[in-house]
C-alpha cells in the first residue's frame, strides 16, 4: 500500500474527474460505501481464490474473546474456520457492495445507473502495478437486461478513456453462455466448467499446451482439453487467418456451436450490443474473443475487458451479473457494469508522457516572506489579502514563511518549492505603505502601492507561465 | 457505517471541495495515505483509549496459524495479547500516518504544509453524529515551530468554515503545558496528570461534583480535584464575570500561575498566536479556555477546538504534537494541525438548511426515448449527439431509457427522476430528420431538425431551471 505525495494527488485527482465528469454526462450517479463490508456479505462471491484475498478485520471485546474459547476454531487450521475471529471485512470490489445496497434500499429509480470511484483491498502479493490498495472506477445499470446497456457502458468507459487521451484501445468481450456452450461442444462436462475456465483464463500469459496440461491436471479428459483450445483461440477457430474480423468469428463460432440453443442466443446478444455500440465512442472497437474468462465467478452474460498495446494486463472489465442482487433479497434485480483500474491507466498514462504539464504545479504562487517579529502578524495579514480574485480570475495559492529569517535564505526556499512571485514589506515599504514584489522566474523587481498588489501579483504570475 | 446514496455524495462533495480549495489558496498540498497501516504504526499513540478503539485485520495464512498455535496468546486474555493474531490495522486518524510520512519520505520542503481529507475508523459505540467510518479534514504544517504556524491554521479554518457559510462559531484555545501548570499549581501531583485530564475532559458533559468525584477514585487527593476545578473553569477563576474576555482570563491566569515558568511560557505563546490571528478570518474568534484538554496523547503545545452554539461537540479541533515524528525517525520534526469533521459540519449545515438548493440535483437533464427495436442504435446515437457543449456551457447530462416500452411508461419514469427535457425520434421524425422535444416542466413541446437539437435544449434548460 502506497503513499499519495501532492504531485501523485493531482495526477489521480485529474484522472478520477475525467472519468466522473464523462460518466455524470451519461446520466450515472455518484455512490459511495464503507470501505468495511459484513464479512458474510462478502464471503462466497469471488471464487475460492477471491475468498482468500479478502482482507479480514477482527472481532472486538467479549465477541472476540467468546471466539477464542472455542478450541474447534483454533484447532480447525486453515480456511474458513478462521472466519471465526473475524466479523467484518474490507471490501474486495465495488460490484458486491453495489448489491447490497440496491438490496437495501428499496427507494432507488427503477434503472439505478451508477458510478463510484473509491478504493479496494486485496491481500494479494504486490506487483507491478498490483497493489493491496487500489481504487475502482465502476459505472453499472440496474434495472434492464436490454442490451443497450452493454452497449452504452462501453460507450461511457470508452468515452471516458477518450476524454484522458487514450486513442488505441480495443474493448474484448464474450459471453458467459457462450463459454459454457463452447465448453459442452468440447466434450467438457459441466461440473468441471469452472475448473476448465479457470484454466482457460491463462491463455495468453502461458501456451496452449501448458493450458492443456493443466485442464489434464484438473481431471479433464485430454481429447476435451484439446477440443476447448480450438474453440477458444481465434488462431485454430478460423484457421489461415491471422487477424480474424469479428464477422468471421462469429461465423465460424455460429457453425461450431450448431444446435446449442443458449450458445446460439448468447451469440444473438454479443451481434446486438455490437450493432448497438456501432455509433457510439465504442464502435469499432469491440473485439470478439471466445477465449476471454474473467475470473469473477458472479457474471452470468456478456463479459467485457479493455485492452491496450503497451500494457500486459487491462485497463478495465466488466460484464453483466443478473443473480447477484438476488443473493441479497428475495427477488432478482439484472445487472451490468464496467470497472476501470484507476492504477493502470495512471501506470500507462505516465509511461506514456499523457499527463498535462501544468498538473505538475508548485505548492504556491506566491510566497510572503516575513521581515522581523513586530511585522509578523502584519505579514499574515498581508497574505490573507492577497488570496482574492481579480477580474474573475482563480483567487493565487499564497504561502506564508512561518519564520523570521534572513531574506536570502527565504528567497531560496521560494524558489525551491516552485513559487513565482515573493513578496516583502521590509521598513521602507512599511513605512511607504507598499509593498515589493520580485518575480523569481525574470528577475523583475517592482514596488507598488499594498492595495495594488493583488492586481500587479496576477499580471507577473500570467506574465511568468 | 453509512453508504452515501447520489444526494448524500453531492453534499459531502460540496464541504470537501470547499474545504479543500480554501486550503489550497492557503499552500496546502494534498497528501493521500493508505486506509491500512503496519499495527505497529498506529498502537501507542492515542492513549489506551484510542488504543481499544483501533480496528485490527487479521492476520493470514501461514503467519496467522503461528499466531494460533501458541496457546500464550489465546489464554492471555483481553487486550494487548490480541495483537498477536494482527500485524495490520485501520488508520484512526491523518496525523500518525502524516507523520509516519514525513519520517519516511526525505523529499518533502522544509516546512511542509499539507492537507488531506479521508475516511477514518474507530471500534466506537455508534451515536448521532458519531460513526465508524468518518471523514476528517486535516491541515498541518511540520518543520516550524513559530507561532504564526498556530495562527495561519486558526485562520485556514475559520476561512474553510466562512466559504461554507458559517458565521457564528468560537475558537477554542488552550495549551498543554498550561494544563501541566495548572495541575502542579493545584497540588496534583505529576503521576495524576493524565488521569485528572481524563476526568477534567469531562466538564461541561458532567458536573464540576462528578468531575471531582471521578478524579477522587482516580487517586487524587480531594483538596488538589477542588483546586484544579477552581483553576480550569473560568466562572471560578475569574469570579463574578459571567463572560470573562481573553484579558481578564489571561491576567487571572498569570496571577494564579506566579512563577511556573513553563505555564508563563505557554501563556506568552497563547498570547502570541491570539496577536497574529487579530487580522485573519480567525480574529476575534479564539477564546482562552483553561478547560480544553483535547483527549489525544500526542499533543505538546497549543490547542484548539471550534464550537458553534448549536453543537454539543466539537466542529473540529487540533494543536502542536512536537514530538510524534521523533516516534518514526531519530530526529525531532516540530507540527501542528487542525482537523475539521466532515460529519458534524454536515449534520448542522443539514439542519440549519445551508445548503444550496440546486445541489439536490436530478440524476440527468435530458432523457432520450426508445421508440422501436429498429431505432434502437439510433437512440443511442442520438444520446451521444447531445451531450456535447453549446456555446461552452457544461454539456448536459443526457439518460437513455434502456428498453422499448411505451411512451406514456417513458415519459413519466423521465419526470420521476427529475429530467427536464424529454427527447423522442419516432417514425415521422425519423423520416423528416427532426426531434421531438418535450420540456417536461412548462408542458412545451417543439420539433426541431436534429442537427439543431442540442441549442433547443439549451435553452429549454435555461427556460425550466
Amino acid at each position: 500500500m502506497r503513499d499519495f505525495l501532492p504531485a501523485d494527488v493531482r495526477r489521480r485527482r485529474f484522472v478520477i474527474q475525467t472519468i466522473a465528469s464523462t460518466y455524470e454526462r451519461y446520466g450515472f450517479e455518484p455512490l459511495e460505501t464503507p470501505a468495511v463490508e459484513n464479512i458474510e456479505t462478502l464471503l462466497g462471491k469471488y471464487g475460492e481464490e477471491g475468498n482468500q484475498l479478502v482482507f479480514r478485520i477482527l472481532k472486538r471485546g467479549a465477541e472476540l474473546q467468546r471466539a477464542l474459547e472455542k478450541p474447534a476454531a483454533v484447532d480447525a487450521g486453515a480456511g474458513e474456520s478462521r472466519i471465526e475471529f473475524a466479523d467484518l471485512a474490507l471490501r474486495y470490489d465495488l460490484t458486491v457492495p453495489l448489491a447490497r445496497v440496491v438490496a437495501e434500499h428499496r427507494t432507488l429509480p427503477k434503472f439505478f445507473k451508477r458510478y463510484q470511484i473509491q478504493p479496494v483491498w486485496r491481500a494479494d502479493r504486490p506487483a507491478r502495478g498490483r497493489f493491496r490498495e487500489f481504487y475502482q472506477c465502476d459505472v453499472d445499470v440496474l434495472g434492464s437486461t436490454s442490451p443497450v446497456v452493454e452497449a452504452e457502458l462501453c460507450a461511457a468507459a470508452a468515452d471516458a478513456l477518450l476524454a484522458l487521451g487514450f486513442r488505441t484501445f480495443t474493448i474484448r468481450v464474450n459471453h458467459r453462455q457462450l463459454l459454457t456452450a463452447l465448453l459442452d461442444v468440447a466434450g467438457v462436462t459441466a461440473d468441471k466448467h469452472t475448473d476448465a475456465l479457470i484454466a482457460l483464463d491463462k491463455l495468453g500469459k502461458i501456451t496452449p499446451d501448458e493450458v492443456v496440461a493443466d485442464m489434464e491436471a484438473r481431471g479433464i479428459a485430454r481429447a476435451a482439453a484439446d477440443a476447448s483450445i480450438g474453440l477458444f483461440l481465434t488462431d485454430f477457430l478460423v484457421a489461415g487467418v491471422p487477424a480474424p474480423t469479428n464477422a468471421e468469428v462469429f461465423a465460424a463460432l455460429r457453425t461450431r456451436i450448431g444446435d446449442h440453443a443458449v450458445g446460439q442466443a448468447a451469440l444473438d446478444n454479443l451481434a446486438a450490443i455490437e450493432r448497438l455500440a456501432a455509433a457510439t465512442p465504442a464502435g469499432g472497437r469491440l473485439q470478439l474473443d471466445p477465449s476471454l474468462a474473467r475470473g469473477l465467478s458472479y457474471y452470468t452474460g456478456a463479459i467485457m475487458e479493455i485492452a491496450v498495446p503497451d500494457l500486459a494486463g487491462s485497463l478495465g472489465g466488466g460484464g453483466r451479473y443478473d443473480n447477484l442482487v438476488g443473493m441479497f433479497r428475495s427477488e432478482q434485480v439484472p445487472a451490468c457494469g464496467f470497472s476501470l483500474g484507476l492504477e493502470r491507466i495512471l501506470v500507462v498514462m505516465g509511461e506514456r508522457g499523457m499527463f498535462a504539464a501544468d498538473l505538475d504545479t508548485a505548492a504556491a504562487d506566491v510566497m510572503v516572506l516575513q521581515w522581523s517579529e513586530a511585522t509578523q502578524a502584519d505579514a499574515l495579514a498581508l497574505a490573507g489579502e492577497l488570496r482574492v480574485s481579480v477580474d474573475g480570475s482563480a483567487p493565487p495559492r499564497v504561502v506564508l514563511y512561518p519564520e523570521v529569517d534572513k531574506p536570502g535564505k527565504q528567497f531560496k526556499y521560494a524558489e525551491s518549492i516552485g513559487v513565482r512571485v515573493a513578496v516583502l514589506v521590509g521598513e521602507d515599504e512599511a513605512t511607504a505603505g507598499t509593498v515589493n514584489l520580485k518575480d523569481l522566474k525574470n528577475r523583475v523587481q517592482v514596488t507598488v502601492p499594498r492595495a495594488e498588489a493583488p492586481a500587479e501579483i496576477r499580471r507577473l504570475l500570467a506574465a511568468s507561465k
